[in-house]
């Protein structure tokens, strides 16, 4: 028996393939058992059923409930035959995946299925913060009818560097080209006429980029590499009012740095979902800055993206109980 | 000698090209002569002034001043060899253009040097209405971190329907494409592939097309035909949940009908940059619903407009001093 850790709403929504991979001729012979995540009191699997889990399933809905997912994690880790772990979202720069990775297991993730309401909604942020919505926000709570004063410039005509080519950097990228942006995309691989760039840079390149950048969007993963890549030296390099739109992670930022830049008034303000400490702690100076518009790590919220994550599951689900190569495996950093 | 009226800012910042105009060789022997309109107290020119005048420029430096405004209409009106009115903007739905046209001036304007900012403004009024960015402003400003319940529906898939495919409307139909909606345009004329809008749709088919608009996207100019052609009856045609997005003109909906669809919960939410009477009193429901972003008729501003106001003016000033057809000229609504 292949026993596959998932919650018991994975379990009720999956049903019908779990079912269909226990035939025989479908799954090499060895049915697959679902085991769900233990909700009780002690949340201990006994050893034997432990022992089964050959696959785990962390899902979103998991992830959203704090002892849930400790529970979840902590059952996958203790799981001795633990082969593949799947997980039902992007990130992956939690110690946990870097050890299970140590022990041998797959990793897997569902990287690309949220990742156009993200780039919405980064989208959303800089057109907001070339609009002024923020300030009008301000009127509109005080009932007042005031024009703008200063002309913001045209979005047309300015540049912008999407640091981190993926999934969410491309559509990133293809919006801002719609409203008339320069484009330039920074990934280790070079980019071809497909990816739908006006030009492409190496990471370490990114240095010189900075000068004439009037947004930065930040679509990398968290790794060793990217940690702090933007930090008081570079935000120093970036154009006097230039904008930050970050919906990769927190840490990619020196936030301390990011408040001082802020303040000075070198930057003229940021779209951020993502902070160095989540929840962003309640004394954070980024709740009040006008010019910021912040979010709780929440920009990837659609109606769509349940379907997508269950196709991504389903799919390497079928994969792995025929034995064949997973498709979404999370290579090292 | 042609006297055109104009405010300084505009006489200094064209004073090349009314120069220019000067050359009997460029201008058919018959000079251009800058008038400016009155700042002082009583604010009336002499008669023979008012009687050289043939051309007037209001601009956006007049319109955004009302007392300047007022004598920068009044002086057109009472110039009884005027010729020609251009504006600085595009809206032409006040008495004063249709007084003026009627007595046989011919009025231009500046359709199209705004279009791209206004389409941009409405573009981040849905994707702030999408994503829930008015009930992330609440939470910012009460330092909370909370995440979304509900999520919102995909903007792929969903249907928008511009109401007038203009300047605005074609870039609107554009963006909202570029993030995956069906987009519908109803204008009088028919819609060729170069329009690129998913569907075309006459006036007279707009209650047809309304139960499967998502997204409403008011760009028509103001006319009799088009004041209050959203009404009750077409708010309750749309879908549960549909949201508005105007940029147009207020009178275009019933913003009674409105405000009574949106605390009904019909309506999902709306984009409003104008509305029925402006300034909106203080008074106004719409300042207070959670689900209703309120700017005041400021969708338009942009850094790059002052230059292509000034082109659009430059050239219907060099045509107008050659003899040649004016290019902007407004028709009857």
């Amino acid at each position: 028996m292949r026993g596959i850790l998932l919650s018991e709403a994975m379990a009720q929504r999956h049903a019908t393939l779990l079912a269909h991979l226990r035939d025989p001729a479908a799954s090499n012979g060895d049915p697959v058992e679902a085991v769900l995540i233990p909700e009780g009191e002690s949340g201990i699997l006994p050893e034997a059923e432990l022992a089964s889990i050959r696959a785990a399933f962390i899902s979103t809905d998991v992830v959203y409930d704090p002892r849930r997912e400790r529970r979840g994690f902590g059952t996958a880790r203790r799981a001795p035959n633990l082969e593949w772990l799947h997980i039902g979202f992007a990130g992956t720069d939690t110690p946990i995946f870097r050890e299970l990775m140590d022990r041998g297991v797959t990793v897997t993730n569902s990287s690309g299925a949220a990742a156009e309401p993200i780039a919405q909604t980064a989208i959303a942020g800089m057109l907001a913060l070339n609009r002024g919505f923020p300030r009008w926000a301000e009127l509109q709570r005080r009932h007042e009818w005031k024009r703008q004063q200063h002309a913001p410039p045209d979005l047309r005509g300015q540049t912008m560097t999407v640091l981190g080519l993926g999934s969410i950097g491309t559509h990133v990228a293809r919006f801002a080209q719609a409203f008339g942006l320069h484009v330039i995309g920074v990934r280790r691989t070079p980019a071809g006429p497909a990816d739908g760039i006006d030009e492409w840079a190496p990471p370490n390149r990114l240095r010189e980029l900075l000068p004439r950048t009037d947004w930065l969007a930040i679509t990398v993963p968290l790794t060793p590499q990217t940690r702090h890549i933007i930090d008081a030296a570079a935000l120093a390099l970036l154009p006097r009012g230039a904008h930050i739109l970050n919906v990769g992670r927190g840490p990619i930022i020196d936030e301390t740095a990011l408040i001082e830049s802020l303040r000075a008034g070198h930057l003229g303000g940021a779209y951020l979902d993502v902070f160095e400490v989540e929840p962003l702690p309640e004394t954070s100076p980024l709740w009040d800055m006008l010019n910021v518009i912040v979010t709780p790590h929440d920009s990837n919220v659609s109606a769509g993206n349940a379907a997508r994550f269950d196709a991504i599951f389903a799919e390497q689900l079928e994969l792995w109980a025929a034995g064949k190569p997973l498709t979404m495996v999370v290579r090292d950093g």
